[in-house]
């Protein structure tokens, strides 16, 4: 059951396999810790646990997460979903799923299972964050996203059938940007029968179990993230320069660290496009896309998404091995390093660290 | 019936209701004469002849109507819509509508219907043309545009339920770009019964009528347009200056005419936004939107819609009063010269001129 502690967790967890990306959890925690005071804890179910013919609707809030902010989601966005969903496909809904892993997309959606009463399954679509609804595993399985509804908080719905993800992608895209920045979409409906073939299981308790321990770390958090997690350190140090701007509603950008303590005189590079995409250590590529990299607060371990990355900022930056399905040809294809615009071939993290 | 004939005729008479706007016939024509060509002549139907709770679906082409040129409907639009909109409402579609008077807008349409074996109705939810979706007379009744079904030529689709019907014309536009600047939508499904209270009825027959006299005149073309459509002559002369750009995917600006005959050395001078929407004749306004403004080719009498207009055409500037419907005070604030930015209040054409 994922209660208000629970959340908590999630929230801090989630952003660690987020990669820089997903969305600062901030005020989807408070949704959803408040819809979980409100309507009680959300079942928590494994893809094992259901019946293979029930219907399963990923979710994510789509568009710039900063404009949550000020924005906020109404309460209405699930249970419209779950009501279009239904009306096109002609059956039930009988869970909800995360369809992007990052703190606030790993986390929202447990808003909605509660407010709609329904279960969240144990699993995602990614296993971190990307910033395309194309890029999810069941596209490398040749599964459509279609129907795509999308929904904002006054209550306006689109709903999107596309001759390819791509196609889904542009339209909801610009939908979003017209309902004011963000929407908040179903996509990729399937049965779970489709979901133990597509979906990466156990994402959610995994998030959970992560930030728990990152919540309880009193001394040395990125430790926990090392001994839990299997994340690696890349270096700690201090943000000492940031280039930021903002494309299409999503940050783009580069940031320096030098190191302090252990790596006092190095200085490791981010490039960041929403996410964190490549990190070069002294000049050297040490890390790369889709492998996760994230920057953590040095102090509480807490994920530092590229959106909020400013000047001074004491972090550590960890490397974390992708789900083996996005280093397949592939997977690499539809979101390595090549297919966000750098010269640089895929080397998985354990090779180079 | 509407034949091969009939389409040209309608393609001359829409486009001169079309105020400047509703596209530039072109390929539209040519894609209603092979449809027809194709699979039989459509049957025009006045509201009267059918049964009253049938389910009429008014079609539009929106966008950049000059995209069409380069990016050609499949042919598949029509069936897409009725499908979509048979889907949602669980009932089938006894005819299609234009949504528009205008050259593109008020012929695109037959062949969608010929291609979907449905009949045409003898009306439309303008009489004129205007830039947004929710300009129209079931607007001013107080019916909703929802749902709405927007396609492209690839396949496409997307449906829209919106709070209100100004929303459904925001996220349709940004859905049209997306989709590569245009695309064909499927708004405000009606009974016949809705479309006798909102509708305007007559206006393809009225057209069809003007548009062959227009093509019979082999000498002063105008004169039909002052006899059969009770149009009013603002100048004839020579286009001296047009100051056109492009915004949000529409024609903005304004054209000057230097009069010769009768009018020599009078300047009238015309703003225009999509549709022709203030004529100023030395100074002095002489009429404005929602009255209909059009500029004509001075030897055919064929309209010259504003994305065509250029330096040194020889033209006829015409104004036409407007539907009734547009004078009232919720037509006037709906579409009014205010609504468009002018300090001006409206003054019924027949009061200036």
């Amino acid at each position: 059951m994922i209660d208000g502690r629970a959340v908590a967790a999630l929230a801090a967890g989630a952003g660690v396999f987020g990669g820089g990306g997903g969305g600062d959890p901030g005020l989807s925690e408070m949704l959803a810790a408040h819809a979980v005071a409100l309507h009680g804890p959300v079942p928590l179910v494994s893809l094992q646990d259901l019946d293979g013919d029930a219907l399963l609707v990923p979710i994510a809030y789509v568009g710039a997460t900063a404009v949550i902010q000020e924005k906020l989601p109404n309460g209405i966005e699930g249970d419209l979903i779950k009501e279009w969903m239904e009306r096109l496909l002609g059956r039930p809904v009988a869970a909800f799923m995360s369809a992007e892993l990052g703190g606030l997309n790993g986390v929202i959606p447990v808003a909605w299972c509660a407010r709609a009463g329904l279960p969240m399954v144990d699993a995602d679509l990614m296993a971190r964050a990307f910033p395309e609804l194309q890029m999810v595993t069941p596209t490398l399985h040749g599964q459509e996203i279609s129907p795509v509804v999308a929904v904002d908080e006054r209550g306006n719905v689109g709903v999107f059938t596309t001759i390819t993800n791509e196609w889904a992608e542009k339209l909801v895209r610009a939908t979003a940007v017209a309902m004011g920045g963000t929407a908040t979409v179903g996509v990729y409906p399937m049965t779970v029968a489709d979901a133990r073939r597509v979906a990466v299981p156990g994402s959610i308790s995994r998030s959970i179990e992560v930030g728990r321990a990152l919540l309880a770390s009193s001394h040395d958090p990125t430790a926990e993230l090392v001994e839990r997690a299997g994340a690696v350190r890349l270096i700690e140090g201090k943000l000492i320069d940031v280039h930021r701007r903002t494309k299409d509603g999503w940050p783009v950008g580069s940031a320096a660290i030098e190191g302090t303590g252990p790596d006092r005189g190095d200085v490791l590079r981010i490039e960041f496009q929403n996410e964190n995409l490549i990190a070069i250590h002294n000049g050297e590529p040490v890390a790369t896309v889709p492998d996760i990299i994230t920057v953590v607060d040095i102090h509480t371990g807490r994920p530092v998404v590229t959106e909020i990355l400013r000047y001074g900022q004491r972090v550590t930056v960890i490397a974390l091995p992708c789900d083996r399905i996005w280093r397949t040809d592939r997977g690499l294809e539809l979101a390595g390093p090549r297919r966000f615009g750098y010269d640089l071939d895929y080397l998985p993290l354990e090779s180079r660290v």
